[in-house]
């Protein structure tokens, strides 16, 4: 058989673990042949293609970014979102004339869309969940995620040295445009007193009063943790917007930081490696198996796989009762809201 | 309601996280008085304690170690695990004395059992599984665990350095008296060739046989993780024991490190702050329930609680159709007996 | 001798490694009696102490932040950077009032500054160092510019990852308002390919041309590391205006991060703990041997000391022969004018 | 010119930047080529060789290891530390076959006197000290160095953990076989009571009465840091001899940790990068100009060079005046004799 792999969307910590996941399980396992596909969905059309072998696929378990590249497919958005019958004929003829018996997509919500797509033209497809925003759903959690957070949590960990020598209020922007999974975890862990999630919402009144009470308390500082994705009445980011508010209306020195980028990069975590690791190993074997149109997910304790058509197009988020949000709730941290 | 909690046995990044979570929720949400009782059980003989504030359960949460100090039990250990009627009286009397309403025990498999004992006198006892080894049974993940494995990774990472530079054989041990999982996990998360766990046992030939081929193949070096729980027919460490027979059944030259209890220090991993968090705060809702004679767990994603009386005295070890060890196998690394 | 000590500035990890270097050699070894002096100058004159122990010292050389506090001192400026002769009055009563023998003031170049005046008014007085920035005048290094150096050099080696998948350009904002040393020693240990620093300016065209020519060189992506001092024509970030531009005039995927606070947060390196261990340490010895008027430095390899009436004032900035830059200059690294 | 360059002994974080230092900057200051000579000495002799480009010496920097493989040069240990009239002639033959103009030797004592003996054949041959021991004679520091320092001060603050909830004694054995200088510097920066360095030797009575005393003054643990250099009466390394010792002369809990390989592996820190990429650019310069039979150095805060004839064979050792020694000897640090 000969299986061709891509990463598309942003990148993030695990995918080359996931990548010699699928290879190593797909070679030495089953003698399958394994191609890459560079640079996304437009390396597929551009069939700009490289062998993968056991020797190729070592030595990158512990390395950030992916080895195929990646792409935000600007140039096949239209063909990949909304595609037209020339569009679907395009497809089909690069997976045929790459000569695929499968293809294998690691990407987010909007690769897994593109990989139901796939599936509906008659193609033989399997999905990979990656992304370290944590909100694809059906699966508990995606490789990056644990990684992302833990660059989180050493940041809010190094805020709190700042903020205690100089008895401030500091606000960290962190990622998650439509989930604040990062937020909540990382907020959690690094001990933020307040959390803000795109999800929940927040009343000012509320994030200010928790403010005013701890320091009447005597606590010398305040740490807030927001996502990116927090809607905020103008056109700052929410770290910004919410740095700005807080001084105005406490009177406490506040300062923000917007973590960025590095969250996405660098060596992926022991847990993020072992997770790509069973999810790569997982598509390979449903592979084997003739067991396409599906997305390998983690499940509780448990790697398994569901239908494309059951996930596609929906998105994880966290909800008011989310264990780790209860949790925090009972310790007396503000999520905004109460 | 008064509430006493004591840490037992080893150290584990992540008891600071799980008293504050016990004792933040407990007086927070519950009114609760929390009494710290220090150096484990032989601190609730002597009623050797100390209040838990709000404020004193501040900025521990990524500290690691135990603020309430630990001990592997000795001096009690009769007393602990055999007690006889006078012992029973003395433990009663103690918790008594203490005016407790309930007693929160942090620690292992053993320290389990004594909570189970606790409670079959009749004593409010909720218990809360702790260790790197990640061994208790009932529970899917013990706090501690993903820190060591970070830890153990991040070795055999600047392992691969060395070993590649001068195309040798490293040996490295890893903790786990009775279970592999630490090796498990790191061994795998660091791409060691060969992985040698206490429930699987090895075969030498095997191990020597992988080595050779591996040279064969012209890969420049080797990678065997192994627990210190696996059994070797000398009196030396496994490390020293295989990396003897190594060096001298292939030839190659061969090194050991022994990574000791570097595994068990330092800050807890964000997964441990917020494992020990949620368990914490379980365990206060548990005794607000009065739902006594429980250890907290993790199964699956949920946090919830089981008897102790199903879970003292038994192990979880990993089992060769462990999902992890398959996909290594399919992958071609070797467990020693395949 | 009864000595005081306070910190004022921005905080920078090894402060307290400091602290404890001047107490524990003053306390063990000379038999001084040590006075925290708390939130800075502000403690001085509002008597806002407390004794400081062997007890008390122990335990937080690998700690971030300062157990003093510390204050960028907004109330006092007047007083204390052009005081009249009130002012004086005041500053001298204080530290009568206090007993002091001498004051140990641990800050950057307005601190030094001020304890040259205090010098002046005829107290005892030692100056040690403090900056991230590593731009104060009169030592080769300060403690804090090693652990800001790492944390930068890892989030440009995390940005690697994310630009070579996505073939971008990177733009990473690093502090330093007057001196751009966190930029030049992380630009070149991140591999960053274009570094600009405040003392060099820069040439938009140079900036341009590099990129171009590196993507014409078949290279993937660039690195650009800016100082936050480095001054540009809009009223936007360093990272933001260069990112905008660079996207503009090349055509290429530009993304920005500012790295902010976190530069200055957490466990200082070993190198600074020992740098301000030693520093100090050298400090007890100056007031035990009735040197004062003095700053403390590093120069070449030597613990030594400088007058305060030398350095006071002036800043230490990067030059154009510097031999990092020099040294990059020939590998081919831009620094915007070249 | 053609240069080749090699790298002998065990390996050191900083190796590949030092060799990208050397090669980018002459093939892209000065046009010379480069030739990577493999696996040491050795590859010199079976002209085992890879020419390097500025392509192939791109991303390298933060990699540990050699990309060019080392050797401890056991088959031509004789040719090399003591050839006779035929060995030079291979030599010199392989030199010139090769057609050198020159060749840069990376690598510690042993390999200084070797490139020393090179040049006195008559070729031409610069030296690049490196070892994480910091003992090459004639520079003040080795790249490598500050990478191990971080490692085992790491290790060291993970055991305050273990021993301060255990109230345990832990002592940890750190490399340098002639020089105590990872020892010195992690001792110092993991704030460990007792410093043993093979330069200073101990008395068993001054560390058994230092932890005596600290237990006695109300400290709960004790850390000790032996470098593994130093000298035991016993078969046994020396964690393994102290550990013993202070448990049965004491009475206190000791536990032994080894840290072992795991210093030398790993990323290179900012600093080591840094101090290769000035290094191996000075290297360039030497070639350039025609300097040859010297190796780069760090003396004080420059960069220069220093006679092969001057260093080689000779080891730079902790002296009793160190001033890091005296430091902590003032601050109440034992070093084993005091």
């Amino acid at each position: 058989m000969k299986v061709g792999i891509l990463t598309s969307g942003g990148d993030a910590p695990g995918i080359n673990a996931t990548i010699r996941g699928v290879g190593k399980t797909a070679i030495n396992n089953y003698g399958m042949q394994i191609i890459g596909i560079q640079n996304g969905f437009s390396g597929l059309l551009y069939k700009d293609i490289v062998e993968l072998t056991d020797q190729s696929l070592s030595g990158i378990l512990n390395m950030g970014g992916t080895i195929l590249g990646t792409a935000r497919e600007k140039v096949f958005r239209k063909m990949i979102t909304s595609p037209d019958e020339k569009d679907r004929e395009q497809i089909k003829n690069a997976y045929n004339e790459l000569g695929l018996d499968c293809l294998v997509c690691i990407g987010g919500n909007g690769t897994q869309r593109t990989t139901w797509m796939l599936s509906e033209l008659g193609l033989n497809a399997v999905g990979i969940p990656k992304t370290i925003d944590n909100d694809v759903y059906g699966t508990d959690v995606t490789f990056g995620f644990d990684t992302a957070v833990n660059i989180a949590t050493d940041a809010i960990d190094r805020l709190h040295s700042t903020a205690s020598s100089h008895r401030r209020v500091m606000v960290i922007e962190l990622m998650g445009h439509h989930a604040g999974w990062i937020t909540l975890h990382a907020g959690m862990a690094g001990g933020a007193d307040i959390i803000l999630l795109p999800e929940l919402g927040y009343n000012m009144k509320v994030v200010i009063d928790k403010i005013n009470q701890r320091m009447e308390m005597g606590k010398a500082y305040s740490i807030v943790a927001v996502a990116e994705g927090v809607e905020v009445p103008t056109k700052e980011r929410p770290a910004t917007y919410f740095a700005r508010e807080i001084e105005s209306q406490t009177g406490y020195e506040t300062r923000e930081t917007v973590l960025g980028y590095i969250q996405r990069g660098g060596s992926p975590s022991p847990y993020d490696r072992n997770l790509g690791t069973l999810l790569g190993g997982h598509a390979a074997e449903l592979i084997h198996e003739g067991k396409f149109g599906r997305m390998v997910a983690k499940i509780g304790s448990e790697i398994t796989a569901v239908p494309l058509s059951d996930v596609a197009g929906k998105l994880r988020l966290v909800t008011p009762d989310n264990q780790l949000v209860l949790q925090g709730k009972r310790m007396g941290i503000s999520f905004g809201i109460w």
